[in-house]
């Protein structure tokens, strides 16, 4: 089990990076190697299939794909990969995301995709450990550490926000 | 300008025939020749690449895809041809089809597709003839037939309508 | 096939102009001809339907058509034309848009609009580009080379972001 | 004020006059003169614009209009027409009968539409009976003797209902 | 026929003022006499009830009641008077204003109300002025006025974007 | 605390019986005196305001109601009386139900109403159950055994299940 | 009945806190004695089952819960506990809340949650105190007055609203 | 690498049996060892809390989770374990299935759930194998093959389809 994990991240405008940058930084925090790329499914529908055909052959264990609108690179990816993909949908002002969103999930029979939460950066990062730690028990560790710690964050909360409600309502 | 006009019909599997055949049935009045392909974007991807990027070299001169909840075809044919792609959202028990719908419309700047309604295969077969005769003195001629007999039919049921109720209610 | 390519916009206010703009800047640059005139069909429906009905006579291509809300003049302007008509749903702050898109792509069979995204100036130029160059050797090129200048685009995109990245997570 | 009501009713398809009848049936039973009209704002856009042109002058107080998908009549109708214009949404398969309501009711300034629920033929009949007796004594009449019929019968549902559940639920 | 015509507009909250101000203003500009006046289906029902009730008596023509989220006023003030009653939806952050659309327009079979667009308060004032208009040659005569200067307004805006773009585009 | 519970359940129309009956039943079940009652805020407000305004007097304890479309019922009832106010939205053909949900839930601040799912008929008896449970403890220790009960009947079709598939797929 | 009134408030992320303050505070204003907890369902499940499995123990009697997204907070927490739990639905960017919204009220049958408007934290306040009162004199005794309270706002802000038309409008 | 895959599948009902068993047999056609389970999120949250935890030691690979209306078993399931979760949303009669779609797939940072399309049960499986494959040769392997077989099952229907079509329209 000594291969390094590794993913791909693939999105469908530099301008969605800023969405996209806590994937690629809690990746590293978990010491996962990643690759940024943009391609669209629908402008560079070439590079975007070459990238996910190659993707197994150069190691890629998981990839995620980030879309908006009529959002199809998630899909167009997982057409031409056995691997895994991820797909995050991109909100826009149209609609509420709502077009992201049913793009990406409602895959037809044969090719699934897993789809996250509109702008689901962190949550498409967490879901690539998790399925790397299927049979890897040195991130497997890491994923119970980080869920152990997204508990102590919100007791810490907890406890700050009950003493400041103490001195408002001493009654309570 | 004595080219045949030809339409390629795509569509994401077989059981949408029933749907897609007003389609077919009445580019077929119109003199308009057909081929009719099952492929998805999906589970064929290379096949999809391959027919639209091969659709110009064969002559076709207008694509109409057809494809039920995320329903990518449309865009990925488009992605691989310069030729106008008109798309076809079908309706599935989800959603009222509004997954289909919007993965078709809501396409991103760059490569258009031209959406008519759920289910709306008589449409794309009328828009089909319209593109074409922008430049074919015939088939605008034949459009221009198509749209009398419209206001026709309407008469006709109008007129049947209002005897039927001229019995049923004498006050009016 | 020396006639020139003209295509007809249409708006509803000329708030909407900002939208549009690049909609005419792009046929422009594709020496399309193009003739940008206000009108609504619900309040100047005269106009509107004369526009429609002599736009043939004057050498217009294709219609292009912006509205929101109960948006109908896209299909308002093809009950009076057997041009292609190619509606632009407008975003509004009610409803995240689904009235405009839903009032322009249901259209119903005998008459169709060919809907384009949300905003989707820039696609309606696109595609009434692609409408044109059903027959027309001259625009087809000029659109396989608008599609070759966004893989190019999106490739430097590409290139720059995996620069940057580099530097933030050597890692990788 | 001896002139007699008039209400013209005008339905884009045929195969809605089943959803139309209760609008028709209920004005007859008020004495209301009713035109019932087959005409489409997309297929015969020049007898639509006709009609409601020439309303007015042959005696109609009211314009109702019903139609589904991309709704257009009601508001094309209002659009040649000083009259008040009531319009019916009808339901279709697809959007659980979104595409006709927004379509009916999110009209632009200048030109309004009374919209009804949808299906809402009912309602039509009501709201154009309550419009006619904003100044006819004798139809107010009749409006409040309906408004109080309304709430008998439902006094004697409430009525047998509590009888048939005092048998099964002895204890209440 | 000489009763001066009589409008009551209610809102639920004053906060709605703003976006109620142009329908007081533009019935105000028809010589409408206009009474406003805040009360809640849910927080005042008695008034609300009363102000139905008495509104016959005081000589109103018509009641235009604006309410947002689950917006009862109109149907609450509908079930209490014979009067036509008008309902805006008032858009507030959730739901795109979705809410407020439904819980007007989707009234049941015996007591209507007539929907306007979200936020259409100057479509209400002219809805109202429609209605009164029915047996009231003056008000229609303003109505036909009213509509003229919408024509008029848009051709001017025609010519000036046609005038601003020629200098642009120079090929057009 | 030997006051006997009480519930009065309100429904819009008897058609919506057969979705009601069920909280009806589980009430009777949990000894809970109900009393059933036909009325309309649309058809019937007064007989609805004065059902509310009693309803304190007589004993009831919670009032459930029930209503499809621009369901006021729930909030109309909690316009005029004290007490807590279950609202079961009704769905109808139309929009999924989503109109009667929104009329039901998007109550202004002030008056509440305690929304339950679509149809919940049973959500809302046990909720009433809950309610009243909060100063009784005879209804507390009852509503604990039903969920008891709950837990029970899910593991018995759990075993069953288990059984059923061991057989078909040995491998498990 | 000597008990003193006590409800427990949970939310999922201590950045809910500014939208659930004016339920803190009302409940302070009927002298319920609150506590507000931070606990996530997804991340510290754990937590939230013992919050909800001991509130029964140390007197509380209703259980207030807000989450946005997938709010399964409401849901979860009424998992484990025999009390009434209020759900309050928190609005974010995606969807207009719709995914809050459903998450909470779409509740299965055998464990209901009351749900209230997006954002509705004075609602969920009122609505535990109405609970309370069902057996408690003192608070049903403080709803009505608030309820009166209610009244007396709406009609000086009528008041106000119409001496300051009657300036601007001397006609009405 | 030599552990056996294994997967388990929870549903919260077992009428849900019907839409999952694709999942179960395509997961035994991989050679999977499945265990599927009955539990509620709402009804049974201990025994849901206890399988997710207990999962990881019984060798679990991967946990698929089906529900539907306010579908929390995928994400409380998550909450309780380091695996990977894969949700599928049951579709019910209310709001086509947008209920189960948004509680599954819109959950907070932290604790992703990866979600299919509504009723999605085949793609859960092949998901499930996919994520598997990472680090398995031998079921990568089959995922390849299984993907030719879509290939070729397409291949042939679109043969057959053309062949029958050719009869049909002997222009084409």
């Amino acid at each position: 089990m000594n291969k390094l994990p590794r993913v791909l991240i693939v999105m469908g405008s530099d301008s969605d990076y800023p969405i996209i940058e806590p994937c690629v930084k809690l990746l590293n925090e978990f010491a996962v190697i990643t690759e940024v790329r943009i391609c669209s499914a629908h402008r560079t529908p070439d590079i975007a299939a070459e990238l996910a055909r190659s993707a197994e052959a150069v190691g890629v264990d998981v990839i995620i794909a980030a879309a908006g609108k009529a959002a199809a690179l998630p899909g167009v990816l997982a057409a031409h990969t056995p691997l895994p993909v991820i797909g995050i949908p991109i909100m826009s002002d149209a609609l509420g995301g709502l077009d992201a969103l049913l793009s990406i999930v409602q895959m037809p029979p044969g090719v699934p995709v897993a789809a996250v939460a509109l702008n689901g950066a962190e949550n498409a990062a967490l879901l690539a450990v998790q399925i790397i730690a299927v049979r890897d028990g040195v991130m497997r560790a890491k994923m119970k550490e980080y869920k152990a710690g997204l508990v102590r964050k919100i007791e810490q909360k907890d406890t700050a926000l009950q003493e400041n409600l103490r001195k408002l309502y001493p009654l309570a």
